[in-house]
């Protein structure tokens, strides 16, 4: 056994102090988001009822970096910087000569990324006089993220969770309580959306959102906040992959692939962006690969258009690959992974060439994250499961070939919320269910009307 | 806000690479072991039944540094050190100025400071050539520990689970299956104890030891593992002070008081023996507090006599605070802290007045948790929920005293599998047991012939 240094810590003083923008750098300025019924390019004032406006700054720069607000920085010292290691012991376990580092999200105190994000966008509200925020979750990671933030920035925090969810989940719904928020069942009988949608008892992310959306809209002291996506919240995230690049050089390695895992995209974008900006830039020659669960192949299967964010139609429309606005993914374990779109910005990338997607069954993720919590210890999520599953193929693909290749996985976060799971795989019954792709065409065939794009 | 560090980052070169032997600086030499049969010092002779002759050497050992396999600090890496950092939101709300440094455990792979004493029982008995541990857990942080070391040495690992527990945590069952381990409902059907105990369907403690016991005895392949309570488990937990030293160095503090969670003393040993060296040695001025469960106080209530480590009496005699082998403490949620014994080697600390010992009722604890979890972060188990308690009393006594007193507190683990209590403390549900004067006079009515001490 080596004893070389395994891990690269940084101190509080190597917390970034901007955020990377990749806008700027990007080959063709990026498609603006449309407005729904005049198909113009949305604007800052069509986000201003539910967004304050250092957010919608951020959504809108033009600028490389983006200076990190000192309070933000702050409270990113509760967690961060967050730990990069090298995974000798899965080296060993798969005999290959490529290293894997990995960059870990989840020692947070809500146990992944999402709080990069949370902690950002409650600053802000609260900066701008907002007392509530209100948003959605389905398995419970942004929901928790965002009760987190708010308890440290004195905000309430009322949160629709998706019904399925919240019965199957009751420890998640705990974690926002104990952090002071309201967590509601979706559909609830507080908004008209819950009302009209009654009858969908087990509910959906597009229904959660439609009634934090609603109450946050109608509410003067309130706003909505999204967890990933737009380009404000893969602006916050940036910090993963800036810290991993300085840990990198710590080591003295560079990446020729780095891997994580897509579902609205923020996670991808935090550890990727930082690195692609290099290779934009300096001609760095590293790949990029974003692994997403065959059951909801956004960025393998889907198509390229302008669509809804959400199921319901509420936002603008958005320049993504989708399954469809109304697409419903088959119940997998990745519950961050089923979503019918994509980030803009990551979509635009995966069209460029840039990043390359793959798309992994859920019992071969999961058997390679029993494999990781064998060898490295850390039980992941279901999610990043998707991106260690990558990893070993690349580790392996390192192996044909005989090079010491160097792969960079961001592991997005803890699976001690999602152990029933494991229980399933564990004993053989954790379904695998399949794409559909009926489902998608007929879910395409009712996109909105917009200009065809790429 | 402050933008001083908060953080006091080690590197992997500054893991310990020796334990602390508290023994041969005590001021007097600890009282022996006795065989229940003959009231004889119990030796090494009586334990290799079921450890390896390493952890017996550990055991008995006088030296003052014990080194730390190479091959246990190599798995040390895999999450140490762990961080410590001062909690300077949690001053803040208190209003106190006190100085609060929380040394947290919680980021092990197994989310508490147990895998320290598992990755080094595990190597030894592997080293020993022991094919297979057999142990007991209650709330399942233990049976997680050993199950994960027991994955990085390719040992076999089988727990016994007591039946309550095994009911109401499923997911603590499916981390320790997803580190490979065999888990059993106790009593089960595989021993003779677990049958004689069918009657008692919920289970005990004490019968899932008699039961992993009764296993590693008879098989000549398989040795026993004990998590807490003897002088080789506080040996191995000592790492977590060595390190507290080193970063309250960095911080440029020297501690007034040391606060920590006492169950069967493994933690608050690991946490607080190094400083209790230093006290002992160098005339060092601090305090050393044992926060303990009102519901089972050991160390405030109990008589400090010989008795038997379990309930069935299995065991030496050991000289130390008990409630009786067979009292059977009310229900909490703090199953680690629900033990009638306690170290003798604490217990002897606290006999000798350089221990100080305090009890807190539940619903403090809890208090005293959500108030941690809503300014720092962190959602701690309830175990040391009662550390937590213990630390807001010393800083609002600093605030009292206008003294700027600094506290070190030891946060031995995160409550991701605990959140059941917080719901029903935050329903006011949380049920705050009485401790029954009568049972424990009953039970030490029934405690072993054996010489009085103390």
């Amino acid at each position: 056994m080596s004893a070389a240094s395994t891990t690269f810590p940084l101190q509080e003083r190597d917390i970034p102090t901007h955020w990377v923008n990749l806008v700027p750098d990007l080959p063709e300025p990026p498609l603006p988001p449309l407005h729904p019924g005049t198909l113009e390019p949305a604007g800052p004032d069509d986000l201003a009822a539910i967004f304050p406006p250092a957010i919608i700054a951020q959504e809108v720069s033009g600028e490389p970096d983006v200076e990190l607000p000192e309070q933000v920085r702050e409270a990113y010292k509760l967690w961060r910087p967050t730990p990069l290691f090298r995974a000798r012991r899965l080296e060993r376990a798969l005999d290959t000569p490529a290293h894997i580092y990995v960059k870990y999200e989840g020692v947070s105190p809500a146990g992944s990324h999402k709080p990069n994000s949370a902690v950002a966008q409650a600053y802000e509200n609260a900066q701008a006089g907002v007392r509530k925020l209100t948003t959605e979750t389905g398995a419970g990671q942004w929901g928790s993220s965002l009760a987190f933030a708010c308890s440290l920035f004195g905000l309430e925090c009322e949160v629709w969770m998706v019904g399925s969810s919240y019965d199957q989940k009751p420890y998640r719904r705990s974690m926002m309580q104990t952090w002071g928020a309201s967590v509601h069942r979706s559909p609830s009988q507080l908004t008209d959306a819950g009302r009209a949608q009654a009858a969908h008892a087990s509910g959906s992310l597009g229904i959660a959102i439609s009634e934090a959306v609603e109450v946050a809209a109608r509410d003067p002291a309130a706003n909505y906040s999204l967890g990933s996506v737009l380009n404000h919240v893969c602006l916050h995230q940036t910090v993963i992959g800036q810290e991993a690049i300085a840990q990198l050089e710590l080591a003295g390695e560079a990446p020729d692939v780095v891997v994580g895992c897509v579902g609205g995209g923020s996670n991808f974008a935090g550890l990727a962006f930082p690195f692609i900006r290099r290779v934009l830039r300096d001609g760095a020659r590293t790949r990029f690969l974003a692994a997403e669960p065959a059951a909801c192949p956004t960025l393998t299967r889907g198509a390229y258009r302008y669509d809804f964010g959400d199921t319901v139609g509420l936002t603008p429309l958005m320049p993504m690959y989708t399954l469809g606005h109304d697409f419903v993914p088959p119940p997998v374990h990745s519950g961050g992974l089923r979503y019918h779109g994509d980030s803009p910005l990551v979509s635009a990338l995966v069209r460029a060439g840039i990043v390359e997607a793959r798309a992994f069954r859920q019992n071969d993720a999961f058997a390679a994250a029993l494999q990781f919590a064998r060898t490295e210890g850390i039980v992941p999520g279901p999610e990043p499961a998707h991106a260690i599953r990558a990893t070993v193929e690349e580790a392996l693909a390192a192996r044909e070939a005989g090079e010491p290749r160097v792969i960079l996985l961001g592991l997005s976060g803890h699976g001690h919320f999602d152990l029933s799971a494991y229980d399933a795989y564990l004993a053989g019954e954790l379904e695998d269910p399949e794409f559909s792709e009926a489902d998608m065409d007929a879910a395409l065939a009712r996109l909105p009307q917009a200009p065809a794009i790429g």
